[in-house]
């Protein structure tokens, strides 16, 4: 994606907290063009002289009309909670419209529309997008709070680049020599502190080796719990000649 | 993920809107067991007094000790901000941490804990995770508002339901003499209006050929379109009558 090729647009949003929490997400997620298409006027100044309040805000430019704020756009894309009402526009799911944003914003301008908090956007409003896309939430409360949808959707839009194959990093695991070395403190262990009478037991001597195998311990703490049962080892034999 | 096998832990938050969206967002991405660990108690009250306060938060727990949280989990994930400090576990991205998050959910009971708005989790808190998962924020700017923090991560947890393959419907295009009857009308338009000077000319009609060609024309507004070109030239011929 070209840097501040997409553009973020709420339309009539009415609640500071919101237009401040949008505008963190993009901060967040790396989205600096912010456009305001009739923010009721009182929260968008509060929202600007908030505490912290970003570049973002300083810079986002206020329209009175919708495809004013658009018009230099070549994709227009809106959001919305409703999956059943005829929508009469293409509705996809986020994923795959995440990937048709990326797409479009790598050669050209992107508008990303998100309606008023109460509303959502009107039948007006999508009438100037090519597609709409929704954020897969319960059927039961589909509804998202504004700052959180637009995170929901700059985090989407981010994932992919982020996407690249993870390996979970598997801790070194201990040599065998360390774990018998353990499972013979253990034993001395066990048999001082008459946890099991016959320090010789053959069956105890396996029951516990298989025991401290199935620890998956990693190779960088067998000292640490060797230490460990040394000192216990060590108090218990003081102990005993005291 | 069996039904209600994750607990959103949220530890030490203090903002009770943050309460009430991490709520909201929870309802939205069909979560419910919240569980608070010495939240401010002011705003606890506030958040739960609140108009359109949910289930959730009315069946919240509260307990005063991380501990005594967890107790009864087997997976206790922790969120982080960080990327850098010396964190003493694992660190995993957040697709692959939600990986794990299902599996272990689907058998068992999973904490997924966020830390206070202003510090996130402590060490002392981090100590009781197996391991920690960051949402990829900006290294700039990598600290998210705790509510939209949890809809992210409750996002990605509910994604790969969500994310069998789609196939972008591709309307049905207009048969070939559909487009050649809206050629044949173009063109007698054009002529009539004086933007080509002889119908008959052979490289303009090619030239329209391939123009109403790039449209992809739907099949469904095939109709529509000829309409409106038989509408337009019908004017055009009964001004000229006139």
């Amino acid at each position: 994606m070209a840097e501040d090729s997409v553009q973020i647009v709420l339309v009539a949003p009415r609640n500071p907290l919101n237009i401040g929490a949008a505008a963190r997400a993009m901060s967040n997620f790396g989205f600096f063009q912010l456009r305001l298409v009739n923010p009721y006027e009182v929260a968008f100044k509060e929202a600007r002289s908030a505490v912290g309040a970003s570049n973002i805000l300083e810079n986002a430019k206020v329209f009175d009309n919708l495809a004013a704020a658009v018009s230099d756009c070549t994709l227009v894309a809106g959001t919305t909670a409703v999956s059943h009402r005829d929508l009469h526009v293409p509705l996809y799911p986020l994923q795959a419209a995440a990937q048709l944003i990326r797409e479009e914003a790598s050669r050209a301008r992107v508008a990303l529309l998100f309606g008023s908090e109460k509303f959502g956007l009107s039948n007006a409003d999508m009438s100037h997008c090519r597609w709409l896309t929704r954020i897969p939430t319960r059927d039961e409360h589909g509804s998202m709070n504004l700052g959180q949808a637009v995170a929901v959707c700059l985090y989407e839009l981010r994932r992919s680049a982020a996407e690249q194959e993870f390996r979970f990093p598997a801790a070194a695991p201990a040599a065998a020599e360390d774990l018998e070395r353990l499972t013979a403190l253990l034993l001395d262990l066990l048999a001082r502190s008459g946890y099991v009478q016959e320090r010789t037991s053959g069956s105890t001597e396996l029951k516990i080796r298989r025991l401290v195998r199935r620890l998956s311990l990693p190779a960088a703490d067998a000292e640490t719990w060797l230490g460990i049962l040394r000192q216990i080892l060590w108090k218990l034999k003081q102990e005993k000649d005291e």
